[in-house]
């Protein structure tokens, strides 16, 4: 089992990188403060990496991939099919995500750790098929804690071989028709809010749809009675293979020092999963954006974070996070290239 | 006169390019309306340049500059000689705007209305000087009625000037010491909301500055008694040269049907004439974000727009603008490049 392991080896962020970050930012030529959040961001970089003048040259989207057994009630507005066929969407860069991508300049990469479907090889896409999607929740448990734990090393292995390729920062993606309703089962099960308060339409339920998916969700955890405590319990119970390799590519990057993006409703959950089990992760992401996906400002208030954007986006893939990613980019070059009071001759403040 | 007749050209955004934009994103490979506010931003465009599938190509950040008599009263909490040297900071580069604008892929021009400052002739910066600053306006009109509507058309000849380069969207944004306080004059003449609830603290005054500063406005307005029925009274009275640019080159962008990303304090007062003088133009502006300057909000309510970013900015220059202008490439390029369900063989809703 390799990520307790790499767990221990996830440290606070360093404060002195920190330090001399803010002492830049107070000598560059703008009012001290006056470039908000950008200032915050390469602050929390500078202390992400180790680096009082970071920079964000090789960007990659890690778009984690799997269906799921609950998918059998009727609690998507989309078929089943459609996780694999946007999985080639992307992969062919028609879909949303690799779009956005190629305006940020950012790499994607496809994990399969769960479609329903066999797919054909790609340069783009990981294969780490664990089955061919979960086991319905709704009847007992999502996966087994081997493949819990199995996702989760999917999204290290990933993680660790784009690193090698070279990556400076990184965010999570997902596509998986019905993955809403695991990431629902989890945010409750995780802050102990009801079902009813953080379900939502997915990618477009109507009521009745509605009300089914929120009874699906409240049965599955009736019957599986996952321990809050243990966040590989809440994966196995109620989770899905792509939540839990999101999980470990966040507690990968971590370790590695690497910033992570957060995009949406099912990344966040893959995230409260991963602080769950390493709260320290937390320093480590950046919340992309607040989705139109009724519980996600919930999931962001229990993590600490607060959303870079804010502007109904609700597709997940990976696209509020690459949004944001060109901010943090934004942050990292005012810290480098901006002339400072001194080079440019600026008079100071009276 | 040139400006009425150009104004006598804006028309209302085309309904019917905005009509198959709209469609298109309907047949998109994602739910319908899951990109929210990028999706709405696409249409938009679309309505402007009266094409249903617009490309931003050339990107332009036009920065005008002026100073202000009023800073005489000690309403900054920088000494005026900062104006001229942000010029030169900008021109060589150095700048936030600067940084930005090499990001997102933008040329940036200075237009000097009224820097108070001889400035080195150099490739990227317009000379327009109307004079070497306006008049203490807390001692009587910061202008003539002549001398504004020469600040409106400095703005209209640079942009026509540089659409004749090549320019797809315009970003707006300023550098003039003292600023905010003819932008808070403006904003309360127009919106008659009174001065002590829409001004700030600008580029960082202390509370002894801010007192000083409410009691300077209310001054200007009461001497002056601006007619908020006549926008060019406004602008001659309580205004600058630099926002009167930025009123024209709103008029003359909304007249040649390119959109415009509106930055922040100042450049939305300059909106607030523009609007005055035309109504219409409102249509063709986006409104980046809403600055931390507090009565930023209570403009962009005025104008009916909602902001797309919130990220603490008060700097000006036109960074929030050049960061909104990504946003809006984005949407435009989801429009043109993502597979439809057609095209990429996915499933569709259920």
């Amino acid at each position: 089992m390799r990520f307790p392991h790499l767990m221990a080896e996830i440290r606070p962020l360093d404060e002195k990188a920190m330090a001399i970050a803010k002492a830049r930012q107070d000598r560059l030529t703008k009012p001290a403060g006056s470039l908000g959040r950008l200032e915050a961001l390469s602050i929390q970089v500078a202390g992400i990496k180790g680096d009082p003048c970071p920079r964000i040259v090789h960007k990659v989207v890690l778009c984690c991939s799997g269906d799921h057994g609950v998918a059998a009630e009727g609690v998507s507005a989309y078929p089943q099919a459609v996780t694999a066929q946007m999985v080639l969407n992307i992969l062919n860069g028609g879909a949303a995500i690799s779009v956005l991508s190629r305006q940020a300049g950012a790499r994607v990469k496809v994990i399969d750790v769960g479609v329903a479907a066999h797919l054909p090889a790609h340069p783009d896409l990981y294969e780490f098929k664990i089955a061919f999607g979960t086991r319905n929740m709704a009847q007992g448990p999502a996966m087994t804690r081997e493949e819990a734990t199995q996702a989760i090393e999917a999204g290290i292995a990933v993680f660790e071989s784009e690193l090698a390729i070279g990556l400076d920062i990184v965010a999570t993606g997902e596509m998986g028709i019905a993955n809403t309703t695991p990431a629902t089962a989890i945010v409750s099960a995780i802050t102990g809010l009801p079902v009813v308060q953080v379900a939502g339409r997915g990618t477009g339920l109507d009521d009745t749809g509605m009300t089914r998916k929120i009874k699906v969700i409240e049965r599955a955890l009736a019957i599986n009675r996952p321990d809050p405590k243990d966040p590989l319990d809440v994966l196995t119970k109620v989770g899905g293979y792509e939540i839990g390799a999101i999980a470990g590519i966040i507690l990968a990057a971590a370790a590695h020092r690497v910033p992570i993006v957060v995009d949406g409703f099912i990344s966040t959950a893959g995230a409260l999963i991963a602080a769950g089990l390493c709260p320290l992760v937390k320093d480590y992401c950046i919340a992309s954006h607040n989705s139109a996906e009724v519980g996600h400002r919930a999931m962001w208030t229990y993590l600490g974070l607060e959303p870079l954007l804010d502007l109904g986006l609700r597709l997940g893939e990976g696209t509020g996070a690459v949004l944001a990613m060109q901010l943090v980019d934004a942050a990292c070059r005012v810290l480098n290239e901006m002339a400072t009071f001194d080079s440019a001759h600026v008079s100071e403040k009276l």
